[in-house]
């Protein structure tokens, strides 16, 4: 391409410091952080893919951070990671994609090298991770991303909130390139999330009883995780009564609303369910739930899994003999899928009409439309919202 | 049996309240509340089988109650749930054991009938939980037990500090007529919990490093558990140094004293095996090290096994990022081990020479050294101290 080792300049959304807002000289208003700028994406280097990025979606954890509340939140930087797009170029040394490929960049990486690839245990790959998890990149422990040469940080090591980002090569997933992008990019985070963590962390069982807290994308993905694994009775949880519907076509057969309840909902769950549910997954990341979703599992068997990520510094605790008499407390990542390897093959189970992908989208609008999307994250009705960056 | 259907007065060691000590007319010596009395044991009823105990062994979970400190002692009760005997005679419908018959009384049920024994996922029998769980005996919901005509509570389905005992069918094991019951009485409680952690809960795998929280006779009997599935590193944590000797007989191959570091804990254990350990077990019952015992955990799939029982009211508590980065939360209880199964197996297993038993005894006396025994227990050089009931 033209732009082949070329600084580009593109629209991108970065956030300055929400608890300062101080940064840089150009006056930013309060309470409006989020700012569309020309920003200059240098070339990719050794090892890392430069991507233009099509569509984006937003996800709670961007929002997480855009509110200052994340104490490892570093400003300014560019949010995103749940996205798709086409590789622009390649730094020397990258192999396994080429310009002109469809990619899925993912936060997880999968560098099928490092111990915990080579463990065959979990996916949390820790290749890049000491410069993902501080907003640069490995190779020269410097940014890509700069605005009138000030650098602004990477986040989650895919930064999507961006007509082009820069990724390492082990963030990206190659997928099939008739996909449509700007559905297929969801399965850059909360769906496939919502799906392991049924079929990988808690490997649910035909004629389970599982309980969902939550009903986002994320609980609706593990609702369709547990139909599609044979759950029998599949229990949805959520204080909007009004998501019962839309969970329904997602599998949820049965709804229960803490606030029509004077028990604690753990109870509630237990009577109904003669002693509790096989499975319980907390898709919120309210550590009160979180133990909430433990208690009303079944003794000896039952399985909780935190699938919601908590706000910095919270705990979860329970009585020690919730876990003596046989329940189990988990958590999963990324629903425990390795990213580069198994993102295709969803991709592929997408095209196949095997999963939803579709049903989760309840909005579009384009990427300067940025600030209106996270004000719908925080409405009942949105789902998810996929940006379109081209605009 | 010349006993058979006759009320048997025999020895028995049993507590009043030590919160109130008023129970009863007979005066009682505050600070010295374990009494040994003529205790009339009624004859078996139905599904129900009179013991002859030979042997007993004490462990913590009788001081924890004889403590006064666990707020669902019932008193006055005969304390005891590790030992061996002999059946003196069997009530109506009893099939599975004879008079005659050597056993091994469990705590723990096994009907092989209840939902939780059909699960085929725990040893949590729950046939008659509804009665041990109070001192009482299903058939009548009361006792056997009584001492001048006043009514003394049963405690965990066995109260073996007695000469004579009666408990449910479903909690007696028939074990190898040869077997020393002055050995094979452990098989009754702490050397399965501690094998059974390894073996049932975590599966530990051959290669991986173990931490052990507790070099008591649970935590030894982890670490004989991990040496023979194969674990290289056996890291035993305990604030006694001198019990480091006696750990390495049982497998333990590094010693680390908590007392020695200024860090915490799991930090010291994190550094010390590369980014934490592939299991760790918690065989003390201390809500903190329960914490620690998590968190020295690795990454990714690091599994923490609690087997320690906690005092009454305390929680356990951690960041869900601990879990939700891969580190799983679990339980047991007997060690997952299926009573009536597999305690004659583990006998089996003893007369082999595949497991130790004799090697955890360090004491042996009478039951009316009884007191003596529970002051043993908490001295850092008993590991178990077996009585002589006869006596």
């Amino acid at each position: 391409m033209a732009t082949q080792g070329q600084v580009i300049t593109c629209k991108g959304t970065f956030i300055l410091d929400p608890r300062t807002l101080t940064i840089s000289a150009v006056a930013y208003e309060p309470n409006k952080p989020l700012v569309i700028e020309d920003v200059q994406v240098a070339p990719p280097q050794a090892g890392e893919v430069r991507i233009k990025i099509l569509y984006t979606a937003l996800c709670h954890t961007d929002a997480y951070t855009w509110s200052g509340k994340d104490p490892e939140g570093l400003f300014p930087c560019i949010l995103g990671h749940e996205a798709a797009g086409i590789v622009e170029s390649v730094g020397e040394g990258v192999t396994e994609v080429q310009a002109g490929d469809h990619v899925i960049p993912c936060y997880q990486a999968e560098c099928r090298e490092c111990k915990f690839c080579k463990s065959g245990k979990t996916n949390l790959c820790g290749k890049v991770r000491s410069a993902t998890g501080v907003g640069i990149m490995m190779n020269d422990r410097k940014s890509r991303f700069s605005v009138n040469g000030k650098p602004i940080y990477h986040f989650m090591g895919t930064s999507t909130f961006s007509q082009y980002t820069v990724v390492h090569d082990v963030s990206v997933a190659k997928i099939d390139p008739t996909a449509p992008l700007d559905k297929v990019c969801l399965l850059g985070c909360g769906v496939p999330t919502g799906l392991g963590a049924v079929w990988n962390t808690a490997k649910v069982e035909p004629g389970s009883n599982v309980a969902i807290f939550g009903l986002g994308t994320v609980g609706l993905a593990v609702a369709e995780g547990a139909k599609t694994a044979g759950a029998s009775r599949i229990i949805g949880i959520d204080i909007d009564s009004k998501k019962y519907e839309t969970a329904k076509k997602f599998g949820v057969n049965e709804f229960v609303n803490p606030k029509d309840h004077d028990k604690p909902i753990q109870e509630v769950i237990v009577d109904l369910t003669d002693g509790g549910v096989d499975y319980s997954f907390e898709c919120i990341g309210n550590v009160s739930v979180m133990r909430a979703a433990l208690e009303c599992c079944h003794k000896g068997w039952g399985t909780s899994v935190i699938v919601g990520v908590a706000a910095s510094g919270q705990e979860i605790s329970t009585r020690p003999f919730q876990l003596v008499t046989g329940r189990v407390w988990k958590g999963t990542a990324f629903g425990g899928f390795k990213s580069r390897t198994q993102v295709p093959w969803l991709v592929e189970k997408y095209m196949n009409k095997e999963i939803k992908v579709d049903e989760y989208i309840t909005h579009n609008l384009t990427l300067g439309e940025i600030n209106k999307a996270f004000d719908l994250l925080h409405e009942g009705t949105c789902l998810r919202c996929v940006l379109d960056t081209s605009k």
